[in-house]
């Protein structure tokens, strides 16, 4: 999402005029020709106006190609929705299943709404370096000088960051999910998407203070997943642990109840995620956007590859969970520095994530803190040690990837220690605006409206009790062709 | 689908010659300087040769991206047929699960044999006002004047027609549910596809009497989910109410058996959307697509939000069901004026869609017609209420809206009261032939080869009586580690 | 995948340089002009400088273009790791659903790692007739002639050939389920991607021998399809039967414990497959990739409809999960030939392939090789089908199928004796050198580490036994609003 100022990205669309140059030297021959040359050169200046015409016909299809990968992008993104919802509900109980499918489906059309209203205008509006004050509900379209880098036209630009902000707010869903009131969470998505959420973005994305800092996060590891990941923390910690999940100094597993749809929802996260990190560039430049596909996949198959041996290793069997959470602790990592390392950084970012989900989310139960989907492990310890990557392995604000890094030189790529700096102070400032706002919005209604189900509701179901329904009926199968050895 | 007669979709891609002209008059210097640029003119024209050379690039490159864009959409209208798929299957009763896949995974297949021997020559192909007689087997090219006004191939246009037919057949599918007999939903689609929806579409898209007559309908609320829903309405209602569906004047509900694969049927079917509305337009234009993509997920938006907060308000608790079908209902709407609308009225059309849709199921039940998925509420009354909406909030007819209508304004952008009257005849005139072709064909069946299964297979449940087989097997888990919570 | 020699694909991007040619007979006035137009002639070059930099302009479009499509087509593609995951989680039973997921989801993981280290060198990398010697780690760049005929960066030339390695390791899955040691699956597939694949692939698409000779697969129905029925074949063969599914003479069903998944599966692959042939041209253009689009898609549709047919008529009962394998077996067949046939064969080669399926699994009953998914009948005997059907229907080896052929006319258009052969020397080489390799990576690790699970592992269930957790809970629900009729 940052503006790549690498000559291949960040370079407007030039298109030369025409110029008489060498060949001019050539042609000394009468004095008369020097004159008929200059009607000449005029007239190779007419010469060129078609050329200015076609100029617009490809300057028209650079936009339309840029706004066809804005969209696929944006639609790949969208999708994850769908990711979110199957991977969410698979990890919970049965028993809550309706309830989580309700607020994963009802928390894009409560983003879309919030961030047409205000979020957008106060992530990217013009303003001041904190926030911005223009450009309320998509409008005036030149209220949004910190876009002006991506020449799509502006509704492609709402729509890209809509769908990652609907990120944001997915993402606390499922650490809150089995105890939550469904109006709670409702109006906690609305105002984490229409103005926690924008706040951050604009320091980071619309031009604010960190970004002119030298703060570098190229597709959200800290915009989107730490921030969802700092809102979902503030939640769980409030809201407190699922009826019997501790008991005394044990944790019990309250197992999720589908895992066929929790492995879906981490193949189409995996698939969307293709559309999240090279989608932000927000421009079809070629190199660029197969360069970040690349460090993007080869960081979710290392966090995968890693966390399986992890798992494996101190539980003594390759446990699934953990190979979804390190697929998506891969993805999540690499989101910042995606376009700003080379291949092998990008493994190892990857493999180091999948280890340390695998650690984290044992640590948080340790902690006490009760994360049914092991949002917080995923979104915010890996979106903060993606985001410290750039300080590590990247070759400097700014600077792409080394295209002839070849193998291992990426390696030696290192990034610095002040550009490490900086992301700490993003990384802690973020998070320490995103806690507050986010804790004062729980707060003010656990005082007021109430945010967690009574007792009975939670043992009874979520599903039963606050939307009088079952997610599954008619289990229980008679098998039709019974085999002796099922 | 409609081709779009504002400026910027409309107009033909067009490339200028080099002209030589007001340079000219900076050159009367010798005589024979005259001589010379005649000479000089005549190169200049050579000079231009590259550039005629390049314009064929551009062109070239031009249908290229149109294509990607029809191909890349298409692929999410296809892709609906998975959401459909799932979102019935979720909403019926387990025993019946098989079957319901199966009819949800054949009639793409029948589609497309059907859509390519007739469907495709009678919707697109030259002929009459009424149908077209030209063109079966998409043979020959040039048949299909009315889809001059987009540059992609031929064969592009076919597969994008054809996922849109299928997506009618589709429709059905769910409303004639766990009843019908697998081999009369077969006939009955095939005869759909190659015959009734080509006549109607023809009328609209094809250049028929409707398209003249100045009817508006952008992506196919009547083309398309109107004729689904007229078809289905009249196959529920000869098929008569599932056993036990309505005791004297109750109505039971019969809950679906997996709201999980029917809320990702949904999402999916959300995400095809952005395939059917922005698709339509045919052409990578990145003001319209980007702006119908707006108005389509607004429209989904409210539509969700006001279902959600109508079946709270009505029955006491958020449902789930309902939430899934505010969305449809949202997008179904949306789809006839996405195109002629602005930002506010997109979301007054999804918020009543999504209002309309909750007392629309209620109502369909009191009249004991039973749609076990609620297709006909979803498609059939929204496409209605959509179609409308053209004439209530569209600029008029064939004006695309206002690029600068920013807040509010649009919603001043009232329609005509001419406009509503052309869509009223449409929806009526499609409405009557629909009905009637559809019914003479459930009527034809029903009388020889029969359209309901009997009794004891309606009991037992179509998947063994009609499959042999069931959907689950294995189920009623002993849980590996028990909670004590669970 | 095959470069393709007709005019519309292979030629390179070409642009005209400006030339000075019969304007030249025009200008024989003065002798001086003579003189003049020298220095004019050198000027004209210069005018067309501005044209070079428009031709680089364009070119950049061309190639942003391009790679656009095949990052689009390559996410089809990876997205068919969700699609054979949810078809063979659904097809097996419940009690290794996590076991046959987590492969599932490690698997592309595992080929990303693979095909990034040697894979990709071998398969396209410089070198031997009989495999790449250069290009290990995806460098340097120059080392993959065998790629040099299309324009995207290497980067995408990558990520594309990776989604299909992964397809062949996916497809050994389903084969070898409910049985395989989790850690033999893993170190297989390793092997599979790293080594066995690259080889033959090299041989047809990365300018081997076979390629050289005369044999045409245009999308992979040998390459990646009948390699990893091959591959799947040894292993099923290897490892032998689940406990229970022989007994004596007859084969007991051992039905899968979720269709709904499985549907959903086949039609994430339907989807997928319109990435997989249309984008094995690796180039937009638009006259092939909607030519391929639609051979491919009729496949499916016939596939289907004859698989339902032929089931129907052989079992009494249409069959859920034949109309499934039948859409897979016509896309599998089409495969090879789908850019070489017109409409007419395309319909003809599906159709065949769904008869096929349904018998060729009964066969594999017979002979007892137990095959939990049908992997073998679908990938490996339509895979051979369709590479067949090249010599039989196309026009001959590099001609493109016929542009004008009209309905019936293509299926005039027979392949010949010759390229039959060609077909035939092809097939089986790459299945002897697959069956060697493979039986002899299974061999050595049945000798060793061991490739099947206990037999009291295997009848608890490997999800228990392998991984310590079960992939349902809560199950066996008790329903909320129970209905007299279910």
């Amino acid at each position: 999402m940052v503006k790549l100022r690498s000559k291949s990205t960040s370079k407007k669309i030039q298109f030369k005029k025409s110029r008489l140059s060498p060949s001019l030297q050539n042609c000394l021959l009468f004095a008369a020709t020097i004159v008929l040359l200059w009607g000449f050169a005029a007239l190779a200046q007419d010469a060129s106006q078609p050329i200015e015409a076609m100029d617009a016909d490809v300057k028209k299809l650079k936009v339309a190609l840029d706004t066809i990968w804005v969209i696929f992008t944006a639609c790949l993104v969208f999708f994850m929705n769908a990711g979110f919802g199957m991977l969410e509900a698979g990890f919970c109980r049965q028993k809550n299943t309706v309830n989580i499918l309700a607020k994963n489906l009802i928390v894009f059309a409560l983003s879309t709404i919030a961030f047409w209203i205000t979020g957008f205008a106060i992530m990217f509006g013009d303003g001041t370096p904190f926030f911005g004050t223009k450009g309320f509900l998509v409008h005036p379209p030149d209220a949004f000088s910190s876009l002006d880098w991506t020449v799509v036209p502006l509704n492609a630009k709402f729509f890209f960051q809509l769908v990652f902000a609907g990120t944001a707010a997915t993402i606390v869903s499922g650490a809150v999910a089995e105890r939550i009131k469904f109006g709670a969470f409702i109006i906690f998505s609305l105002f984490l998407v229409a103005i926690a959420y924008p706040i951050t973005g604009h320091w980071i994305w619309g031009g604010g203070w960190l970004q002119n800092f030298g703060f570098w996060d190229f597709a959200g590891s800290t915009v989107v997943h730490s921030v969802g990941g700092w809102a979902a923390l503030t939640g769980a910690f409030l809201l407190g642990p699922r009826i019997g999940k501790f008991q005394g100094d044990e944790s019990l597993p309250l197992p999720g109840h589908n895992l066929s749809i929790s492995t879906l929802g981490c193949l189409i996260l995996w698939l969307g995620w293709f559309g999240f990190n090279p989608g932000s560039t927000m421009a079809a430049d070629a190199e660029a956007i197969t360069h970040i596909l690349l460090t993007t996949n080869l960081a979710a198959a290392t966090g995968a590859f890693a966390a399986t041996l992890t798992s494996w290793q101190q539980f003594g069997k390759p446990d699934l969970t953990m190979i979804i959470n390190g697929v998506l602790a891969g993805l999540v990592a690499i989101t910042a520095p995606c376009a700003f390392v080379s291949l092998w950084p990008a493994a190892i970012i990857g493999a180091i994530a999948g280890i340390i989900v695998v650690f984290s989310v044992d640590l948080f139960d340790r902690w006490k803190i009760d994360d049914p989907v092991g949002a917080i492990s995923v979104h915010l310890v890996c979106g903060i040690w993606g985001t410290l990557a750039v300080g590590l392995f990247s070759a400097g604000p700014g600077i792409l990837y080394s295209e002839d890094g070849g193998p291992m030189k990426g390696l030696l790529l290192g990034g610095s220690i002040t550009q490490l700096m900086f992301q700490l102070v993003g990384i802690t400032s973020v998070g320490l605006l995103t806690v507050l706002l986010s804790g004062l919005a729980w707060y003010a209604m656990k005082s007021t409206v109430g945010i967690r189900v009574s007792r009975e509701a939670e043992l009874k179901g979520l599903d039963v009790s606050s939307h009088g329904m079952a997610a599954y009926s008619d289990f229980s199968v008679k098998q039709v062709k019974p085999s002796k050895t099922n």
